[in-house]
């Protein structure tokens, strides 16, 4: 920051308290995007450690009347580089507010400051018998506002939806300081445009999130965790729309290609319960009791034996179950030095094996590794794409070709180019690609309603300069 | 209309066809809002019965230029004056947009237009085995546009949710003509701010819908119908988070007081279940099979048993339960000719008990009838205020003291004043008795983003001349 530097850490230290603010910008710089595509950060940056959404009303205000960029800082979990300070500013840490503040048996509701960690709202949670809170987007330290302004998804969206259907309240501070309540402990509500839902998915580029309602649910029951190969990625796929149609909702139905499978096995040194088979779905079902779990269990392996199933492996003990998962989620993080990008583009459900096929396809004709995987009943492909071994000058050219054939095709099929990492700052450029022009209007003349001074994330999700 | 109504009349005609453009405006100007409280309609409209998103596009561009407003008419049955023309202006009909377009089995999505009735709707639904729309807010003849736009409810939202968790895209026309395409056969989306879900609840008032997708979900099986008297509200509402945490999510949980139930009965003539009893509560689970269904009633049972229930009586034939549903469906409707206003504030779950308590001392006080019903799965009260077989005079001053006691009142439990029916034009005034000042300025200020020129449905939910 330029001229007025000393005033802005002397005003706001005078606002959070002196050992608030800090000058040594390490550890709040990046966030989990991969290193190849993550945007560069500027070093010329204020943290400020508010404890509450008054502290922040006086940080916004004054950062709006000096045009200073915020850069809210979450759990710093993110995948597009959203929480990256991209230019001179102040970042805001949310950290501080980390309380819980009330679990509402009678409600079934969670009151809690938007610092919480998901690891700490789960812990909480699970104290209290005969609730529960079931998305479940990966990175335990992700935290809940963050969660909310991304509408986190995961694999237990297939039945339980993503964290758009359980955010029923929020309090948030505006880019002008005004401090919103929106909705609250209320499941229904029709007063006015629903702003809140507006909030959910705007990257915290509208808005700082400073407390939440969540919903919670009755505690689902057991789990069983079905591994079933197929010979061919086509196969596994047309046996998702089966198993839905079976009457079983599945929590989760995830695709994991041969190659995807073997990176898990390789990280986490466990052995994946069958071998061979090209492509596989990874099923998990609840049920309160035993017989619920082996009716459901039948009926899953009725449906994808139409669709030539090579075998449906059960897994019932907790330690099994543990293993699938952690193969399962390990992938990306295995691989992590070897990645470029993870793509996460969201297509119908029934055209991810034509999708998967094209894009091999491309991967190989292109001669960069690519591994498929992701959330099958959700259409929402993960494709990890890997410097394959190649000098930088190769992969960063290939990774592009790839990328831009993977956006293309996901477009032809009605898709979308992110399903649940957004926008950020590494997928601006390519938003136009599935998403129309005038969309983007809007949502550019959207921001500057709420941020008339483009000060709040600038330069994240829609650009207003 | 004033100058230039003929020409307008000329133009309309060269877009949709002579025989699509009609002077007479009967049948066109009301909704299902009581009419003690509906606004007055002007008859100096046009109805237009445009047949394709492109022809609306012509209807709003000159309506755009000549500035004049523009009254979406779906299927008429709003409770708030939504689609009611409050000034001279064109009338919009959606009727002629009535193409289910596709049922896609593989995706589990249906693809149709906004004038689809729900009841072709389900109808159309109900010929593909293994599928179903959950939703389902009371009356058949509502069109799917409306539908989505108002964010509909319904008893069965508290298993299945709201309209909002169905819907996946939507093809709009802005009021500048320009024709949208938002989201589409995809489940996650994370690509820019979340236009759908602002569309999802305008009512209205920011685009037309012309197109929409929904999710749908593998059938849910047999159902079975469960009335459980109480000897007061305070012990059916505290029943209710208890039976939620028993770990059965039932599609409905319906609270019903005694004067409700009798006023259901002599309409229908028919006999509810139970004689006594002072509260009522009427839950609807579902099941794959007899066994389920026996296990959840008895989990229930438990449940219920804690807070004095009478009684449980499990009505398990087609029969029994569309009695039960009859009688609890046709409150509204039997005393459609007393009734003043049915209101529908939404509060927390669990003050449903308390809400109702204050509500019926004050309406003793007052000296007016208000009958309580609704769904308490959700926080949501019917208030169904009757003319009590007063002097006009009488009532409408009775019935303003009730309604501004009972939005207050919701204000303090943290609720809102409408949890389904909508702002519309009768509930525009009591708006910010419950949403901050703020929030509506930023209400005010998007519709201005989508419809510079107020014309679509000027007036209604927020106001920005």
């Amino acid at each position: 920051m330029d001229a007025g530097f000393n005033e802005v850490i002397i005003r706001l230290k005078s606002i959070v308290g002196e050992k608030y603010v800090i000058l040594e910008p390490d550890g709040y710089l990046y966030d989990e995007t991969p290193e190849p595509i993550r945007p560069g950060a500027s070093r010329d940056v204020v943290i400020v450690k508010p404890s509450n959404p008054q502290q922040i009303s006086e940080i916004l205000k004054l950062a709006n009347r000096l045009r200073i960029p915020i850069f809210v800082r979450g759990g710093g979990t993110g995948l597009s580089g959203g929480a990256v300070p991209t230019r001179p500013g102040i970042i805001l840490s949310m950290e501080r507010l980390n309380r819980i503040l009330e679990i509402d048996a009678d409600n079934l509701m969670v009151v809690c400051e938007a610092g919480v960690t998901l690891r700490e709202l789960l812990e909480a949670i699970d104290k209290i018998p005969g609730l529960s809170f079931p998305p479940h987007p990966g990175d335990e330290s992700a935290q809940i506002g963050g969660l909310v302004v991304n509408n986190a998804g995961g694999a237990r969206a297939v039945k339980y939806g993503v964290m758009r259907n359980y955010v029923v309240g929020i309090e948030a501070v505006l880019p002008t300081g005004e401090i919103l309540q929106l909705g609250g402990k209320v499941i229904k509500n029709a007063t006015g445009y629903d702003l809140l839902h507006l909030i959910v998915g705007c990257e915290g580029t509208l808005c700082v999130v400073t407390k939440v309602v969540l919903r919670l649910i009755p505690e689902p029951g057991a789990t069983y965790t079905l591994v079933i190969p197929f010979n061919n990625p086509e196969n596994a796929i047309k046996a998702v729309p089966e198993i839905l149609r079976s009457g079983v909702v599945p929590l989760a139905i995830e695709y994991m290609d041969i190659d995807a499978i073997k990176a898990g096995e390789k990280v986490t040194g466990k052995r994946w319960p069958y071998r061979g088979g090209k492509a596989h779905l990874m099923v998990i079902i609840d049920g309160r009791s035993e017989d619920e779990l082996i009716e459901k269990s039948e009926l899953i392996e009725e449906a994808v034996k139409k669709h030539n199933a090579l075998d449906v492996l059960v897994g019932t003990s907790r330690k099994e179950q543990r293993d699938i998962l952690d193969i399962r989620s390990l992938i990306y993080e295995g691989l992590k030095d070897e990645t470029i990008e993870v793509l996460d583009v969201s297509v119908p459900p029934a055209s991810i094996a034509e999708y998967v096929k094209r894009c091999q396809e491309a991967a190989d004709r292109i001669g960069i590794t690519v591994l498929h995987f992701g959330h099958a009943g959700d259409g929402n492909v993960h494709q990890q794409i890997l410097k394959s071994g190649l000098r930088e000058e190769e992969w960063r050219k290939k990774y592009e070709e790839f990328k831009e054939f993977a956006f293309r095709v996901a477009g032809e099929f009605g898709g979308y180019i992110t399903g649940e990492h957004g926008i950020g700052v590494v997928k601006k450029e390519d938003m136009r690609k599935t998403m129309p022009d005038k969309a983007i209007e809007l949502m550019k003349a959207i921001k500057k309603v709420f941020d008339p001074n483009n000060i709040l994330n600038p330069g994240k999700v829609v650009d207003v300069e």
